[in-house]
C-alpha cells in the first residue's frame, strides 16, 4: 500500500468544519490551512464559509474526490459521513470521534458498522478515537490540538506511531521542546481498519524515516508485527513502548481504546530482544533512544570516556556506567599515556585527565573541542559522553558548532548531557538541531548509550547467524 | 554550634574582590550585593573601589571583625588571608579556590597547612575547592555562578548540603525551573573543617529546613552520621546520593574532591535503609524525591488512585505502579460503587471511573476539581496521583489553585504529572509554588510516590519498635 497520499494528499476535506473557536473542526480547520499549501474543502451542512473558505453541505457536492477526508463530527455520524465518502471513492478518512469500542459492547457495535460501511470500498480508514496525522515532512497536520498549546515539531527522520492521543502528543511536544524532528507522527486510535503494521510497512522503505517509534496497546496481528521487525531492524532501529504489562494495565487499555492487551511482560522482553526491537517504558524513554538511534551508529564495544567540565557529575556519571545495580554496566574506557599527555597540556594543572577527563570550570569552547579530538583518536574507546556544565563563563553557544563538527570528522558516537534549568535548554536544543543527541538528566543520557550498545550486539548477532 | 551567623552574617568580606566583569571576585561581590542588604567590605590591595564601595587592603584593615569572609582568592593565597582571619577572629571563611586535595599529594599537604592555620581560633572553614552558600532564608549569596546563567531558587523548605558545586548547581538550577523553594544550599568542597555531619546537625533543629538532601563523595565521620540520621529521619527526612559506588566512581571522587570514597553498594543501601535515609542517585531524584517528602505527608499504604484527562498515559502509570519489574511495585486503589457513580454523574459518557479515572479530553477544571474531591474522600485510597494533559482546550491556571485547595481540606497525598514540552512547564511550576509536587515525567512522578511510601514503611517500622 502507498501511504504517499495519505501523508502528503492534494485535497483535503474537513467535516465537521466550523468557524467557532474551540471546536474541533474549527482547529483541525486551522491547523491544516497553517500548514503546506494544499487544497482545503470545509464541509458542513449548517455554514456557508469556514474560514473565508466555501463550505459544502456533504461530501457529494464537492467538486472533486479529495485525497484525505478528516471527520470531525461525533460518533455517531462517522459512520453516515463515512458511508459518503466510501461511496464518492475518498481514498482516506480520518475518524477522530471517541465512544467507539473503549466505551464497551455497543461502540464495539459500531466499529464493526464502520467497518462494514468501508468493506468493498477503496476507502481506508485511520481511526476512531485518533488524533490523526502530522507529516512535517509534508507540512500536513490533521491534529485537534491547538498548536499554541501543543508546538509541533520540526522535520526529521524519526516516525512515530502511537494507539494512545496523549503519548503521541507528549512525543511530538517533547521533540518540539529539545529539537528534536520528526518525520510523520500518527495516532491509530481504535484501528478499525490500518493498523500499525501498515504503518511500520510503509516506513520499513521510507527514506524519510530512520527510526520508527511505536506506542501500542494491543497488536493487531502480532505474527505479522515480528516479521515485519525482523526485516527492518537490521537496517532501522525500531523502538516501542508495549502496554498492559500488569493485569490492571491491561484492564487499563482495553478502557482506553478497547484493546485487548495480552501477553506477559516477560513474554514481551524475550520477543522484542530476540527481533531487535529496543524496548521503552515511557514518552520520555520513547524519544531518547529513538534520538540516539536515529542520529548515531551502534556502538561497537562497551568502552565509554566522559568528557566533562564538572566534577561530580562525572562521578555520577562513571557510577551510572560501571554500575551493574542502578547502571548500565558498560565500562570506561582507558585513556592512553599519550593522550593523557596531550589533554593536560590543554588544561589547568588541577584538571584531571584520567576518565572521567575533568576540564574544570574554567575551561574555553576550544579546549573543550581540542580534548574531544584527542578522545575521538583514542583507538580504545567506543562512545564519548560529553558532560557540560554550560554555566561556565567561558562556554558559548559555539560550542554546539565545535562538538558537531569534530564528532563528524572523528565518527566515534557521543552524545551531549547538560545539567540545570532555564538556562542550558536553548543550548541543548542547538546541540540536538546539529545532531548531537542532547540530554538534560544524567541517568537519560547514559541510559542512551546503552541503547546505542545494545543496538551494537544486535547487530553483531544476527550478523553472526547469517554466516 | 550556631551557624546561624553563617547563613545570615551581618557583615560579609569578599578578599579577592574585583571590578573586573567574568572575575570570581566581581560576580562574587556583584551576588552579595544583589541579595539583601547587608555590610559588605570588598578586599584587594590592588583596588581602590569595587563596585563604588571603598576597597580595603587586607582583613586587618577592615573597620569591624566582619562575621563571614569570602576568599575569592587561588589557592596559595587562601592560606595566608584564612591565618589574617582567624587573627582578626572571623567566625567563619569560605575558601573557593580549587587546587587542594584533588590534586594529590602537594594539594593534601596545602589543606593540611589550612588546618594548622585556623587550629585554636574561632575561625571555622567552609571548604576549600567550594561554591560557598546561598541561603534564600536570609538572601544570602556567596556563589561564583553568574545569576544570568544560573538562576537562584525562591525560598522554600529544602536544604541541600553537596560535596560537588556542579550537583548543587544542578539541584539548585533545577528547583527554580521548577517552583521549588530551597531553605539553604551549602557547598561543602573538600570539608577541611566544616563537614556534612555539622550542617545536619544544625538543620536537624532547624524549624526553616523540612527536608534535608545530600550529594556526598565521602563521609567525614561514618559513625556520626549515622547517629545523627538516626535522630533526624524520624522527624525530617534525608535524601542522599553518596557516590563512588564503583571502583571507577570511587577513582573519579578522588581526583574531585580527594575523597576517599569506600563502602560497598549494598551495604550503603542496607545502611541507608536502617536509618531511613531515602537513596538517590542523580541531581533529578535529589529533587523529585526531596520535594514530595517536604511538600507533603508519608503514604500509610500502597493503594494508588489515578485521577486522569489522557488514556494512554493512565495506562503507562497504571503499568508502572503495579509492576515489580521496571515498576514501583504498589498497587492500583479500588474506587467504590457509590464513588464510581459519582463520577459518571459529572463526566461525559465515554469518559471511564475505573481506576484508572479517565476524565477525556473535553474536562474542565471544575469536574477535574469534583472528582478529585470524590476520590479524596474514598477509604481505600491512600495517595493520588493526578494525571493532566493541560493541552485539553477547557483547563486552565485555575485548575493549580482549585487542586492545591482540595488536597488541603482532603488530606490525602496527591501529586500531579503533566507530560509535553513548554507548554505545561509554567503551569506546573504553578501546581508546585501552591505545594503540590508537580512532575513533568510519568516515571519520576511514580518513583516519588514510592518514596512517600517508603517513609510510610520506615515510620511504621520503627514505630513497632518503640512498642
Amino acid at each position: 500500500m502507498h501511504l504517499d497520499l495519505l501523508f502528503n494528499p492534494k485535497s483535503v476535506a474537513i467535516v465537521g468544519a466550523s468557524d467557532h473557536p474551540g471546536k474541533i473542526g474549527n482547529t483541525v480547520v486551522f491547523n491544516v490551512l497553517q500548514g503546506s499549501p494544499r487544497k482545503l474543502y470545509p464541509v458542513n451542512p449548517n455554514e456557508e464559509e469556514v474560514f473565508g473558505l466555501k463550505c459544502y453541505p456533504n461530501i457529494k457536492s464537492l467538486p472533486e474526490v479529495v485525497d484525505l477526508a478528516v471527520l470531525a463530527v461525533p460518533a455517531k455520524l462517522t459512520i453516515s459521513v463515512a458511508k459518503e465518502c466510501a461511496e464518492a471513492g475518498v481514498p482516506y478518512i480520518i475518524c477522530i470521534a471517541a465512544g467507539f469500542g473503549e466505551i464497551g459492547e455497543e461502540g464495539k457495535a459500531m466499529e464493526e458498522r464502520l467497518r462494514e460501511t468501508i468493506r468493498g470500498s477503496k476507502t481506508r480508514v485511520i481511526g476512531p478515537n485518533t488524533m490523526g496525522i502530522i507529516a512535517p515532512r509534508s507540512g500536513l497536520d490533521t491534529f485537534f490540538t491547538p498548536i499554541d498549546r501543543s508546538p509541533r515539531p520540526g522535520d526529521g527522520v524519526i516516525s512515530v506511531i502511537s494507539q494512545s492521543g496523549s503519548v503521541l502528543c507528549g512525543v511530538y511536544e517533547g521533540a518540539e521542546d529539545t529539537g528534536v524532528g520528526l518525520s510523520t507522527a500518527i495516532g491509530l486510535g481504535n484501528k478499525v481498519d490500518l493498523n500499525e503494521n501498515d504503518f511500520i510497512e510503509y516506513f520499513k522503505n521510507d527514506d524519510l524515516t530512520r527510526c520508527i517509534v511505536l506506542y501500542l496497546e494491543s497488536f493487531t496481528d502480532g505474527r505479522r508485527f515480528l516479521d515485519l521487525c525482523k526485516e527492518i531492524t537490521p537496517n532501522k532501529p525500531v523502538v516501542a513502548i508495549k502496554v498492559g504489562r500488569t493485569e490492571r494495565g491491561a484492564k487499563a487499555a482495553s478502557s482506553h481504546t478497547g484493546a485487548l492487551a495480552r501477553g506477559s511482560d516477560a513474554l514481551i522482553n524475550g520477543v522484542f530482544r530476540q527481533f531487535g526491537i529496543e524496548r521503552a517504558y515511557d514518552e520520555q524513554e520513547l524519544l531518547d533512544y529513538s534520538k540516539v538511534l536515529a542520529n548515531l551508529d551502534h556502538i561497537d564495544g562497551d568502552r565509554i570516556a566522559v568528557l566533562s567540565n564538572t566534577g561530580g557529575f562525572a562521578v555520577i556519571a562513571t557510577d551510572y556506567i560501571e554500575s551493574k545495580e542502578n547502571g548500565v554496566g558498560l565500562r570506561m574506557a582507558t585513556i592512553s599515556e599519550q593522550a593523557k599527555k596531550e589533554i593536560m597540556s590543554r588544561t589547568l594543572y588541577f584538571a584531571s585527565a584520567q576518565n572521567p577527563v575533568d576540564l574544570t570550570g574554567s575551561v574555553t569552547d576550544e579546549t573543550y573541542g581540542e580534548v574531544l579530538e584527542i578522545l575521538q583518536k583514542e583507538k580504545d574507546i567506543d562512545a564519548i559522553l560529553i558532560l557540560l556544565q554550560l554555566q561556565a563563563p567561558q562556554l558559548t553557544e559555539g560550542l554546539a558548532d565545535i562538538v558537531a563538527r569534530i564528532v563528524n570528522e572523528g565518527g566515534k558516537p557521543a552524545i551531549v548531557c547538560a545539567i540545570g534549568g532555564s538556562f542550558p535548554r536553548p543550548m541543548l536544543k542547538k546541540f540536538e538541531q546539529k545532531g548531537i543527541p542532547a540530554y538534560g538528566s544524567l541517568k537519560r543520557a547514559v541510559w542512551s548509550l546503552r541503547t546505542l550498545y545494545d543496538r551494537g550486539v544486535y547487530l553483531k548477532r544476527i550478523a553472526a547467524h547469517d554466516e
